[in-house]
């Protein structure tokens, strides 16, 4: 499933070096005004494709350059990778925006998920077509239904994992399938409340972020977050829909405790068996993902660069 | 104020010493049999007044006297206080239950606030009617109203601070007061979220604990907590009350972050000003009220006991 | 699977409460004798089953008891379970040493795996064919046979999880188990280093503790530990087989790295993927089986004993 | 109180913005001359006025502009702000020194507090009438007498909060009408402790620091420290006053624990009721100082900048 | 020079074993009235000699024996050692109280230090003589002459390592020597701050500690503590004896860092070269002391009893 | 001894400051190709000689300079030094590479230890004399042996302490006598482990770094750590030597908790007397190193840079 993500990135800026040409079209995705040491406006340019960024100098820029190269301006830009001060920048060598006759959309040149979202809806339907207990189904239709639009586009994160356009649903799904696999080797396990704690633990996500592109958080994001959020609504949904029993108390729990711990934002830590397996499902895909994410474009036999999601560290990429 | 809370005590069990004879009413907490290394039953009993509680031990009992000496029983009791392996113990010499003419009720024999709740309640709805803000007022009044009896009842905590009956109502009015005080001195402060935050920032409590006799948190006390709790029902009381605006998300992000760290329960740390503030007010207050029941005990030129919520401090009582 | 844990221990000491009547044969675990309060001596016997164990007191004992009842023993006990200053105790009102008619042996006694050994083993060993890089099937292989007794007999750990006869076979199992489920959402992962690491990284347990019952840390467990054992041997195995490339260093690395963090006794922290992955699932297959263990007991609506390796959590088991 | 604050750094070099053009006096607090990439000398200048402070580069310099142009000039100054990797930069159109016609002091271009030297110590002289005890009142009138012209003229730290000229003052200003309002609401609290702790907690600062502009550490400061500089003035003061009785040794006691933790500079935490509340009373106002100074700047609806010391928090300012 | 301890020590009440008999003269140094559960009184005695203590029970005490029998008083007594719930006890089958014919002091039965106090304070004296700067000299010679009599008494820690009396002498002895060796190798070293930084760094532990025998904290001791305590006394030496220059605030802040960190109680780090060496020498022979004192009583193969200041670890003592 | 460093050192890059005139050799250690803003390629060039190094700019470069100008090239440069941004730069006026009349080695431009190889093998090689053991004089001897090479080489470390050619020799030098000084004083050490945990227990260095110049950690290094490299060697070198009894087990467990807590990369704390000791022997010198090195650059009477290692303390320098 994952090599998909591969395919899609290979050849991006992001695999960029030293000396490489690059002749495409870009995204403009940040465009700040600089005055050079000579006294002369020049812009600074975050440009991106599917795969990453680089930044980039417009140096000597005339008066109506400022407009003509500002943000989610599509480029077809001409220049060489080089070193400045141990990043990766463009020497731009020729710039001009894009055309209609260049036939390209912003969503060719922001990172998205590796499966489509009708798909991935289609297989969130089907694990809960699977849960048992009526009060906990219908409690995860009602409200995947009423964030089902923001759920199949946001990322998972705003960096570190699954930091891409669908990105939450992407990991959904792999949780899911985790967490079968889980639950036959554990029939112990209660599968209803496990499905449904993946697929709500990070609904919240949709107020807490600010959409799939550019993402940043809302001030309902910072203030109350994700999980609190979610909870709320769990509440709320189990008073509308009439269900009573504990059932919306172990959801309201498992999502609430699904950070593991108070230091990482969760008020209570997992004191339900799925609660626990839950939040190691979600770690064991979110590092999943980033191990990936950083081997790809690590040469066998040398170390990727540091992963601060995984405290600093770097890995090892075997030969 | 806190003045009275010494008088109410003086003179209790809880200032008993090795030596002392006890003749008078207690109330049985707790009662566990036992047997004895000469193989016979007997009772573990915990006796209380309003100051404390003493452990004592019915050697040799009869079966029938493992109903009569059951908990929540009230009894005559005469003894002598020693020195079981560091702890206080009760030597019982002679023990009865009570019966009507001793006219006393359970009541009589739990700590609670030095402030009845009528006139505590009054002092919380003067301070409902200073809020200006419409939005901030109808949501108070409604959740206060919505869990009044609760409120007026359960103790703020089930150890450490306020751990009596009304204790929490107690300790409200007590930020209340700090509060008022802070607001004339920085006027930047917006005096109606601090009042409301202060108001509803333990009312979770009400579904936390199981009530103001022999506390011990619910279920849903335990794996929700009382933090989450009321900011769900401010979420939920909003939708009913059709308020819009930014001020419900406001207050729920001063209950949410109330003690102040993800470490201490709060999913967020405060990140509005009278959210820092409040924090502190509760803070203060809640050790003001560790420290003064603690020294009470103490003799002038020694120390106190360690107080564990006080980083197992020990305080020295000034000649 | 787990469920069979379930169904061995039913009924044992473990489950007893307050009031039960005993009337079975037992183990004596330990004897120690002491002097009662009257001068005379008595033996504090701790008492096990497969499921737990009990501590009781043997009074007013004659000289000849102290060799009767010693360690190893097998008795046969009736008494009656009572609460002792807040934990079980036998009352024993009979007690013989079993003989010969009983049928009873120790290995009767003592908590084991759930799986019998030939079948574990021959499950390892299905996984070890089903390594396809041959210098890590000769190391392992190579491994596991020079170990082979003792990984069929230790437990897991002395305490916490798996503290059952053939734990550590039984652990392995279920890790390899739960490995090939991830090896196939995951296919980036080289299931030849996740299946060679699993069954290698606990394998220093061998020399680790002491053995079957009543397991305690060697001197070279305490000093060396089961992680720096192993590592050696790889290196040592490496050397007498003539394997060159990195194979060795891989595998030394997955078990120097396996507990995580220096702070839990690794020296380096997972710095290959299949590293990181092994510590997770040796964590979850740990964490499952001390929440199954304390949820064994617990009735529903209620919380489990704390349980110290886990954070010294309760968990909640659902109605 | 904390509004003049604001009035007095309004539409200072603080609240400046990208394009805002600049045509002031500034004071020069610090050159650097640097060398170009085109070899050319060129002088880095910290220009400050009383809200805040700004970089600039006057660039290709002739030798004598270095003299002209060093640290404590006051220049008149134009120019537009613009932003230089992410922070603000003066791009210098114009540059001359001040001349007398200016009628500008060094003084006018450094922060200072809100409230002038003489109604300060006033305040505060007003606060060690009302200390009864007459030990405790000669010792803090003794030590405050000492160190006057210091208290005065110091801040209250280098960095994060009331770092103005005064600031100490200020803040033990703040500190005492707190202190009056927590003593009403607590009366068991020992008001002359609290008022001389207070006045003397940080008077040691009078010596850690090198005085009220560009304040560093002494080497005093950093190898002692203010708190162990003023309980030894305390210690010797009680000697030279022959003070005795144990007042000396508890106001010691309140100053050497009022950072609250070892880990924070105090060699004992708090270990006295008055002590504790000093340390809070003391962070209450510290708190109260920085996020007002962020909030300032920020627009409604926004979140200030990170907090260094408030853990790094960025605050929000309902709109 | 420590083969002198295990010499003293050897076949003392600490070496004790289940089983031995005792038959000697023994100090009282607690006596506690307790109630058995038949409803007589006896006593808890803490019995000890110079090498350690051991509980005792003395049951069924007449009135008056609690008056013979009471601290301080040394006893005559028979026995046999026992194991009481893990901890060893006396089981006492005759006592009386010494009498003059018996010809014992209470100094024989308090550990003391191996070196007797003449000899340690020539050698100290033979320190400060080699102190080469004069201002350094006369302010350790002063403040040892102010607290000579206390120096040679109390012990240097009220538990943990040379926790004997005269034990801070001893300790301040074998830091010298090593001080003497290591100034040797890395002659960079200034001897003189070293050498009077150890004289005086525990100098202050003669008002933090009660006296030699039962040794506590003095409320001076818990709320200024030895560190600020010395600190202050070189402080005012320094005024007293005139001595200018940088000296006295160099030893001051030795002393106060002489902790290592601001956890450990020292409300500075070391920045002054000798203060971190001498906080290592410190520690090194502090850790010595408690290692031998461990290992003593420790078979050849086998491990010490953990060792709470040194993080609870157990030691193992080669064959 | 100590002193042989400052004399090396003295009047290299490492003491220049800005304004100095540079004319000398120095070798290029790093040359990295940049574009300039006007579009031009220059080169970043780290020059070193044996006291440090500076970084320099080549500007507008012909094609053929890259070439010449490349790593671990001689060069004769002249120039100036100056301010970039906080930090040293030099300024490049003329230069040219060396040529074989100016008769200069690489190894000249590298610091290393200031005794030679052969009077440090020597010496170590007394010290192996010196074991009375004679298992651990074969195991250490034998061990040596094996990697004699490139202890004399390695640094003891890539940055922080003796991170210089023959450092680690050095350090075990410097070790043995602080080791030697202390089994005077504490003859209850065991002086043969002492000196070979001494000489082993940085000698995995030899595989974990990359070599004497611009040394760098090895995969090896990085997977497994010198500490488990040397542990498995001194497993394996006990079965070739057929070394029995428990001194290979001791030596590995000194060598494996020489870092002293599992967060520095021990896997076991020390818990032989003689691994304690050892880290603290180890501890003092790297730290003298560290300060030694650090106070050599500064002026008396002020503070030194702050030291990473060293808990980012800043040391001062008494006048």
């Amino acid at each position: 499933m994952y090599r998909l993500t591969v395919l899609t990135m290979q050849k991006g800026i992001y695999y960029a070096k030293v000396g490489d040409k690059i002749d495409r079209h870009m995204l403009i995705r940040q465009s700040i005004r600089g005055i050079a040491s000579n006294g002369k406006p020049f812009l600074t340019l975050r440009l991106s494709d599917q795969s990453g960024d680089i930044e980039a100098k417009l140096w000597a820029i005339k008066p109506e350059d400022e407009a003509t190269y500002s943000g989610k301006t599509i480029v077809q830009v001409q220049g060489e990778v080089f070193d400045y001060r141990g990043r990766l920048q463009l020497k731009i060598a020729r710039i001009r925006p894009a055309n209609d006759q260049d036939q390209v959309n912003v969503s060719d040149f922001v990172p998205s998920a590796p499966l489509n979202k009708n798909d991935m809806l289609e297989q969130v339907n089907q694990y809960i077509f699977d849960i048992e207990n009526a009060k906990v189904q219908r409690l995860t239709r009602h409200l995947l239904k009423k964030y089902q639009h923001g759920f199949l586009e946001v990322p998972a994160a705003t960096r570190h994992h699954h930091e891409f356009m669908s990105g939450l649903a992407y990991h959904v799904v792999s949780m899911l399938e985790l967490a079968n696999a889980v639950v036959k080797l554990y029939p112990s396990l209660n599968k209803d409340l496990l499905y449904a704690g993946i697929i709500l633990h990070d609904l919240g996500k949709v107020r807490e972020l600010s959409g799939p592109i550019d993402t940043e958080y809302t001030p309902e994001g910072k203030l109350i977050g994700h999980i609190s959020i979610i909870a709320s609504e769990i509440h709320q949904a189990a008073e509308e829909l009439n269900i009573e029993g504990e059932e919306p108390m172990l959801l309201e729990h498992i999502v609430l405790s699904h950070h593991g711990k108070g230091e990482w934002g969760s008020p209570k830590p997992p004191l339900v068996k799925e609660a626990e397996i839950l939040h190691y499902i979600d770690n064991l895909d979110a590092k999943m993902n980033m191990m990936e994410k950083a081997l790809e474009k690590t040469e066998p036999g040398h170390f990727t660069e540091r992963i601060p999601a995984l405290e600093n560290r770097t890995f090892y990429k075997p030969r």
